[in-house]
Formats: structure tokens, C-alpha cells, sequence
């Protein structure tokens, strides 16, 4: 019996990334990774109750030893499933100060968590991707979460914004190389504050003002689905009240 | 019996107009408008043989009258219908020129048709689309068809750059203006050639280098049933091997 | 004697037109475009008595027979001139209504003075401005003045934005063409209320909050004069203290 | 006597740095930084030479200790200078290479140098501009060098684009929080080949195909002389014949 397909996802916390592990599981065998165990825990749990398949592996993605121990442990555990989809979508970096209080560690730590993450955790998906090639359903996909800060550098964003620019950077550059080799690459924005426990009591004006998880991960999903015919880039998410 | 919802495509031919009214009939009932009816022929009884309900009306958007026609003829015919999604694809105003050999007709032809085009189809669409938001399963939804020549101004291509862009423009400001009030207003960037009779002969290296229609109307389909907490504004699809 | 080169603006009130006219007037005679004579009549008259040379004709822009009825004179004028500038510059178009209460005509004004006016107004300077290369000092000089609405489709600007967009691609289009023939085509986003006679009365938090036309004019005057080695297409100008 | 301001300009070699601390040394004392004394020694001794007064400090941008340790050696020299101008054109960390043959050293290299490098400048430039404010000509300016990889990722260019995008993500956060508060923050988009030593063997159809440093050296003075009610934030700079 042929093993199910891999999705790997970097970036798992209670919100999106728990999301977009729900709905790939539905298809593939999980691998989440998050630095602490407890942001993944539940999740995983929650997927192998409901006759999914999930393991978290605890990874720091801005240390690339961190990043290939992780990966080494995927290929042991899962040594004939291919990966047909993987996903980077870690949230740190974000910090908001008048740029003379910004320190060398707060930008360190942004371009660390978003560029050399997405660098760490590219260069070891990628090659699994292109393996996957043949055997996927679906054509192998690499997608990468930005945010509004991806497109615009607001006064005060200039960790996060110079990190989420990078990422946009490296997406596009991945997506011309890989595109052509049948790997599609995505980059989506998302533009607005997104509906997770941590943004619970932000109230605002409409009730359905957040970002909906499950309606991201439904997005990658769709992503996750285009044939290479018509493969999509970029797409801009936003709740329909949401100024831009 | 509460009557089918109406979905409205302007812009129908043999190729994305065609898949893009197969796709969302099989929800709705469709109304195709072209210029002329061999366009939209074909599929209009496709559709209908196969268990789903099309009509044509003949329309030239580029001529408001002409338009406003085509949209009383419409509500005559589907009093009751609630419209839940309204496409503008019109090919018009390709004309690839150097700019001295440009003439004032071609320059006015290509803003007639995706400039003037879509603002007399948003004019009658989106009082329709408004009055559709309590029925509806999905948020209303407006969708223009852009291209390559939406986000760039190459040599020889004034014309239909101008036109463009200034659809994108006008799709911008509508979905700024009726986001909030919960009609979805998208956009999509086709950046490649599209795979349909017109292009059949044209040859490239790899067998699918072209973009699929019927992919293309999925990506519609798609952006129709986002949630409102998730709308994307901007989708740009192209075929895996295009340069960009 | 070689008589002087001719910089011709089109779009000339008592602000940004005007300073361009004076700054051009220094080293070329100047004609001035616009459908009122009231509008440059000042301006002219001043050139004229401190030394300079200029002429105003009255021209609709949007009307293609009255620009070739304007550049027929300047031709008759100036039968042995050179034209070593043009720029177009015209304020025609900007309505801000919401989009169910905008007209037809409010379009078709915005996108006549905007994208036909440009049109018109680049097929009678450019075979001039390609003749000007071999005897200018600088580069012929093309240059369109956009704004905010240029790159941003806001909600109650669908008429201006979709005038500014087309005129916007025109440029690009005309840069990527003649550009390579040795004539320099730029684009200007003014991003800012300027500060004209017309915007006296509104008064900001600090008081020099407005762009100045003369800055303005400085930077048109900088774009001419760069060698075509080192062209710059886009330069966005605001004035310190405005929100972006 | 007063004593002459400060113009900074860090990534000075024979090229672009060079022609822009000529440049500025008509109007300031200019302080050079450069890894290699070899890269700016010539354009000191040649400023001095002329009249006009030059130093050099060695000094790795990427390294804040190095950084720090430049400005205090400039604060130490010229304690009662006010600094109005700085410049940031380090050009660290352009590699081409497949993105599975990159090494994380040569993705660090590429970010150390524009991305955390520019921090670095910037966090002791800006202190220095705002006190300069009451004093200068012109509002103080800080100029990063951007390049065609600051806004299009291409293929085989990860680690640049990444640098380039990040870098321009600072600029833009820094105009906004300091253009207001009066300092000018500018970012240039080089967009093809600058003519220095390293690339007078690379020959084009046409002669004068690269872009000249001298020009370039004008633009950012361009830049330093605008007033503050007319600010540029970004200028993109080619030679007449780039494809773009």
C-alpha cells in the first residue's frame, strides 16, 4: 500500500496554521512544526481523534541545524511518503516601535524568524517537492504567509516590514525557478487581523471583522489544487470591512 | 419555489467567458451577453441540454444604451431572480501597435470596451448585487477579467495598457466602496495566453503552456465562495512555465 | 541665428502649469495649452515681460482636432524650432462621488481628459520630440503629471482613478517604446494637495503642508535634464508630512 | 567660524560611492566607509586634492560594533559638524545562483550587508540628521541604493532580492516616521548596469547602455535639494535602452 502524501507545516500555533493542518489532513498525513510543543500539541491530537494522521516536531525555523534535524526526522519517520505540499507560516517578528527603540535583537530576530526561516525550511522542502512530482494528485506546492507589512513598510514596522518584504522576495524568486519545474509557489497576504484567541478581545465595529483561519486554510487549499496550467502567485486576503 | 439565483457574464466566447458560465451554472442560472450571438450560442444550449438553465442576450458594453437594454431584458425575464454573481470579461481592445501607427479608433475602441465596458456593467450589476446580500448563500460577487497589460505598460501596447489599467482601477475603487457593504469585488491578472480556439495553433515548447479556461472559471467559482471575513481582491494566474 | 527650442505644456491654470512654464521658460520658448485663455493669459504675459518668450493657444485636449489645431500653429509659429519638452499636465477629471451617483459623463470626462487627452497630445509631440534629438542639449522630454489615484483605486474615485491608471500605462508604454529612440518619457506622482490658488483656504495642521509648485517644476526641469544614460520613469513627490 | 556639515556615504568604492562623495564634497565634508581602505583611499586623496575635504573610515556595515565604532570616530572629528546628508550604497551580497546551490552563508552575507547593515547606518545616521535640522540648507537626507532586485525576485536571485526587498521595506518605514518629523529618506531603484571598472569590458550593441555614476550622483543631489514640502521618496533610474 502506497504511504499517504506529506504536508509539512511550519508555523502552528491555535489560529491559521492549526487551520491549514485541519484541512490539509483531510488529505495527507500532517507534519507540524512550531518551537513549543504546546502550541501544536492540541491540534495534532485533535486531527489523529478524528482519523487523521498528525505528528508536531519541535523546530526553531530560524536556526537551519534546528530546521534539518526536523526534516531529517520527517524522512526517517516517513521514509516513503512524498511531500506534496509544504507550508511557512510563522508569525514571529512582529514587533511595533519607533525605530531609534528598535534594537539590533528585534531585527535580528524578525529577519530571522521570516527570512532565513523561509531560506532554512525552502531548501529542505524544496527537493522533496521536485521528488513529488510524478506521484502527486495535485501539482507540489510551496506556500508562504505574508501580511500586509509584505508590500508596505509602515512607520514603526521596520523589523517586520523588512522581514515580510524578504519573504516576498524569496517566494518570487522560488516561484520563477520552481514554477517551470513544476513546483507551484505561492505567497498570499494577509491583510487584516486574523480571528485567533490571542485577537479574541479586540473588538471592533462588525462582528465579522477578523480574518477567518478555516477560510485561509481553505485558500491554500484551493491553491494546493490549481493544476500547473493556471497556477496562482499571489493572493491578497482581507475581511470586507477591512480599509486598504 | 423560490426562483434559481442569476449569475451575469459579460464577455462570452469559445474560451474563459464559455467555462466560467458552465462553471457557475451549474448553481445558477446564467445569463451570457456578447456582441454577437455566435459567441455565446453554443454554450447557452450546452448548458441547457445538459440540465442547466443559459440564456444570451446580444450586448455590446462598450454602449451603455445597449447595456441598459441587456439588464431590463434581464429583469423582465428573472423578476424575482436575486443576482449572486456578475462576471465582465470582454476580450475587446487587443491591438498591438507601435504608438505612432496607433489610431484615435483603436485607443477609443480598447477604453470603450474594458473601461467604459466595465463601468456600465458595474452601473446596472451592482444594485443587483446589493439587493442580492440577505438571499444569498455566498457574498455577491463582481469579477473583471484583467491582464499581463493590467499591471504593466509594454511598448506597443497603449491601447489596451490604457484600458486595463484603467479597469483595474475602477475594479479597485468598487471593491473600496461595496466591500463594506458586502459585495465581494475582485480581480484577476490572466498573464499568459489562455488555451482556447483562437490560440490552438499556437505552438510553444512545453505541451501545457497555456492557461486552461476551465481552470480559470474555477479560480472565479472560487473566489465566489469566500466568506466575507476572507475576501481576495487581486488573483494573478499564469501557466507554470510563463516568464515573469 | 538658430532660433530657440520650444517646450509646449499642456494643462496651464495659475499653479503647477504655470511654474513648469516659467522653470522651461528660463532656456526655451514656451507654449502653453489650455481650453480657457484666462487660465495661462497671466502666465504668458509675465514670461513675456521679464525676457522670456511664450504663447498661449486654446486647446481641449480631449478633442483630437482641437490638439492638431493647436500643434498645426505652434508649427506654423515655429516653423525652424525644435521641440525639446512637452508635458502634459492637464487637472480635468477629478470627481469624487460614490459610484452609483456617478454619471456616465463624469467618466467619460475624467477618461477624455486623461487618457484621450494624453493620447492626443503624445501623437502630435512625439514625432517632434523624436525630430529635437540630434540639436537638444538635453534629451527630448516627455512627461505626463499623475497623482495618488494613479496607483490607488479609491473608493469615490472610480472616474479619476481609471483616467489616471490609463494614463499612467500610456506612459509606461511610451517610455518602453521611445525610450530606446532617445526620448525620455516620465511619469510624476503628485501625492498631495498642491499648493495653488484653488487650495489657499484649506489650511492643515502645519503650515507648509502643501506640495509647491515651483518644487514641482524644479523636478520636471531635474527629469529633462538627465542624460539618457541615467533616466528615471517615476518620481513621487509629497510634501513631508503626508500619510502614504 | 561655522564648521562645513557632513555628508556620510557608506559603500564607496570607484564607482557609484565615489562619484557621489565628489558630488557632495562641492557643498560638505564628506566621511567615506568602506570594508577596504583600497576601495576609497583614490576618492579621498582626489577630493582633498581638489580643495575640497575628505575622510575615510573602514568599516563593515554589517557589523554594528564596526559601525558604531565609524561613527564615533566621525563624532570624535567633527564635534561641532552637523550631518545633512548620509548615504547608504554598500554593495555586499549580490549572488546568482540556483537557490538549492545557495548557501545559508551567502544568504547571511547578502541580509548582513543591506538589510542589517542599512539598520545599522540608519540607527546612528538618523540622530545625527534630526539635530541637523534647524542648521541645513536643504533637509537632512538619508538615500538608500536600491537596484532592479528591490522589487522583482528573479529566479536565482534569493538571496539579493531578499536583501534589496528588506532594505527597501526599512526606507519606506523610515520616510514615513521621519519625513514627517522633517528628515527626507529616499530610495533609488537602479535598474540596469552602472559603468565602473568592474564592468567596462561587459559591451552592448549601444555604447552608452550602462548608467553613467556621475548621473546617478546628480539624482541623489537632486534628491538632498528638494524642499520638504516636496519630498521624493523613490527614484527609479535606467539607461535609455533597458528592457524594463
Amino acid at each position: 500500500m502506497a504511504s499517504k502524501a506529506l504536508a509539512i507545516i511550519a508555523g502552528v500555533g491555535p489560529g491559521t496554521g492549526a487551520s491549514i493542518a485541519r484541512k490539509f489532513a483531510k488529505s495527507y498525513s500532517v507534519v507540524v512544526l512550531a518551537r513549543n510543543p504546546d502550541n501544536y500539541d492540541a491540534v495534532v491530537q485533535e486531527i489523529n481523534s478524528n482519523g487523521g494522521q498528525a505528528i508536531g516536531i519541535s523546530a526553531d525555523v530560524s536556526d537551519s541545524r534546528s530546521v534539518n534535524a526536523a526534516f531529517d526526522k520527517i524522512q526517517a519517520q516517513y521514509p516513503s511518503s512524498k511531500v506534496a505540499a509544504a507550508v511557512f507560516n510563522p508569525g514571529g517578528g512582529l514587533v511595533v516601535k519607533p525605530f531609534l527603540e528598535l534594537t539590533e535583537e528585534d531585527y535580528s530576530t524578525a529577519l530571522g524568524s521570516q527570512a532565513h526561516g523561509a531560506f532554512n525550511f525552502a531548501q529542505r522542502a524544496i527537493p522533496l517537492l521536485l521528488q513529488a512530482r510524478e506521484s502527486s494528485e495535485h501539482p507540489p506546492t510551496l506556500i508562504f504567509t505574508g501580511a500586509t507589512a509584505s508590500i508596505k513598510g509602515s512607520a514603526k514596522f521596520a523589523a517586520f516590514a523588512s522581514s515580510k518584504f524578504a519573504l516576498r522576495a524569496l517566494a518570487q524568486s522560488l516561484a520563477r525557478e520552481f514554477g517551470p519545474q513544476g513546483v507551484h509557489v505561492s505567497h498570499t497576504i494577509l491583510d487584516g487581523v486574523i480571528d485567533i484567541p490571542r485577537t479574541k478581545s479586540w473588538v471592533f465595529e462588525h462582528e465579522d471583522a477578523k480574518l477567518s483561519p478555516d477560510a485561509i486554510a481553505d485558500s491554500y487549499w484551493y491553491l494546493h489544487t490549481q493544476p500547473r496550467t493556471t497556477f496562482a502567485f499571489e493572493l491578497d486576503l482581507r475581511p470586507y470591512i477591512e480599509k486598504w
